[in-house]
């Protein structure tokens, strides 16, 4: 369910898994845009995905009670503040024996809800077929069949095991976790992260610099997920430690150029008129400092990159805030 | 102890952390050289560091005994595999009531020690008495007062905090640890996690690959520390996520840039041509493997690197390797 970028690249690797076991494999993908729906029967997302050719098992429909009959596994990718309309619209025809997958990383602005709670809500569905996937994941690298890993968290490990036994192509390798809260937050905090990372590019800060950011931003992150339920371990594996290296490394990280762009002194607004699509980080930066404070969590990198964003504190004074604290013993 | 670019740069940090708090110090250089000698007297390093220009209250020598007479800290900066042939010249001048601290990553060839282990063993020096310090510090932008962190680990907290306190500048930020196995293997095992993050770029593979490859790096270097003693936190931390991230992103790292020719199809023997200096991560992959098989510890990576750089395995099929395992857990 989703036509974007990450959503026709997961029908691909799912077509790739059946391909390598010799499974016969039926993939319906929905779209809204019926432009793009009639590329991908062609076997194609241009629009998204260059000239990468998918599986022919692969077909498309603009309908989502067609794509959704009598699917064993329903994988959403959606823009995350769409989903609960989405859901209200068609979450009726997903069947109720079917496991739900979510790609999407977002916060519910107003709930303060993660995608796997929004779809509980919303499917009634138990959790225990709810499941969520996140890694090192850019698109379009997968789209080139370039190797990676990823988790697949599910409160039942014979889900996640079953959906990683589904997805498991020559260049995708997901790992197993229960952890579905971990998982999820990683993919929302990372997005913050990497825009503090991008400002210190943009102010041409050095590689230490970076690293002291991404291993800090993940220390802050890993307290948050604690907070929550989540797993130590989570944070340290591909869907923390993993998906924020590949975030703060990729020159097509939205995250990354908008905090590249602040850096270089432009106002929230400026940036917003310079990219296309907005960045999500900018969007979830203070709904998780939100949380953090309401959990009673400690997050200086966040909190510096909110100030930054309202114009409270100039982008220069980002860094010396972060070495200002007091002396003190790595894990506290 | 060591007139090179960390060794210099550090002197730096110390230097200037005093002139932060108004305090007095005397900071005396040794080196072997006496052209880096002389300059450092004149308040540069040209022939490591540039521009740079050091604080007025360095001083250097050529002569240890003249270097370490009186020493409250003992800085060591010399390359790992001379650690133990100048310890047996000088260590005698070394303070029985100083603090020694190493800046040295790698492994003693021959006897699988560390740096930390070779100096308790030719010094004598209680364990209380030696520390070590690590993290994202590539020396050359640390020499640019770029901001980062690092971590001072000793078995003695106080210790730890006194060099901490000692070595605060307004661009460096030193945590405390406890973990010196933990701090020590992170600098170690990320010389070849970097080598093989280098062949993966050779090979024009993406961010996704890479973040892979620093993630499952990471899972393999912690087990190798947790069984030798150390403490999973220290691996999430500066001197192993931090340090391992700055090494893979930065194009100044000899190991990293061994790993790219690599990668490309060159040889070890033609590596070895194009590159001035070796790259620790050659020296120390075989004997990071066979330390980690001693303690029953699973390293597919470094396993990888070493059967590539044995000429055993085409760096074509490294990869492929990697994502090859069976499904499983992620904390597995």
């Amino acid at each position: 369910m989703g036509a974007g970028s990450w959503g026709t690249t997961f029908a691909k690797v799912l077509g790739d898994a059946a391909a390598s076991h010799d499974a016969e494999r039926i993939i319906r993908v929905w779209g809204r845009s019926p432009e793009v729906v009639a590329d991908i029967a062609g076997h194609r997302n241009t629009k998204y995905l260059d000239d990468a050719v998918l599986p022919e098992c692969i077909t498309a429909t603009t309908d989502p009670a067609e794509a959704l009959e009598g699917a064993q596994l329903v994988v959403l990718a959606v823009p995350a503040q769409s989903l609960r309309g989405q859901l209200a619209a068609w979450g009726a025809h997903v069947p109720r024996d079917a496991v739900v997958l979510s790609l999407m990383k977002g916060l519910e602005i107003g709930t303060d809800k993660t995608m796997s709670e929004v779809i509980a809500e919303l499917t009634g569905l138990p959790r225990r077929q709810i499941a969520v996937l996140s890694g090192p994941n850019l698109a379009m690298e997968i789209a080139r069949s370039q190797p990676t890993g990823a988790v697949v968290a599910c409160s039942d490990h014979e889900t996640a095991q079953w959906i990683a036994e589904s997805s498991t192509a020559p260049y995708f390798r997901p790992y197993m976790s229960t952890d579905v809260i971990g998982v999820e937050i990683g993919g929302i905090v990372k997005n913050v992260i990497a825009l503090a990372v991008g400002m210190c590019e943009g102010k041409e800060m050095g590689d230490n610099t970076k690293a002291t950011v991404i291993t800090r931003g993940l220390a802050e992150t890993t307290r948050l997920a604690i907070a929550l339920g989540g797993d130590l371990t989570t944070m340290s594996g591909l869907a923390g430690l993993g998906d924020l290296v590949a975030t703060c490394s990729s020159k097509l990280s939205r995250n990354h150029t908008a905090g590249r762009l602040l850096g270089q002194g432009l106002s929230v607004d400026e940036v917003g008129e310079r990219m296309t699509q907005t960045a999500e980080g900018i969007k979830s930066a203070a709904v998780v400092l939100e949380l953090a404070k309401r959990h009673g969590v400690d997050m200086p990198i966040t909190a510096g990159v909110v100030a930054v964003l309202r114009g409270q504190l100039p982008v220069d004074q980002l860094e010396p805030l972060l070495l200002a604290r007091q002396l003190k013993s790595e894990g506290d």
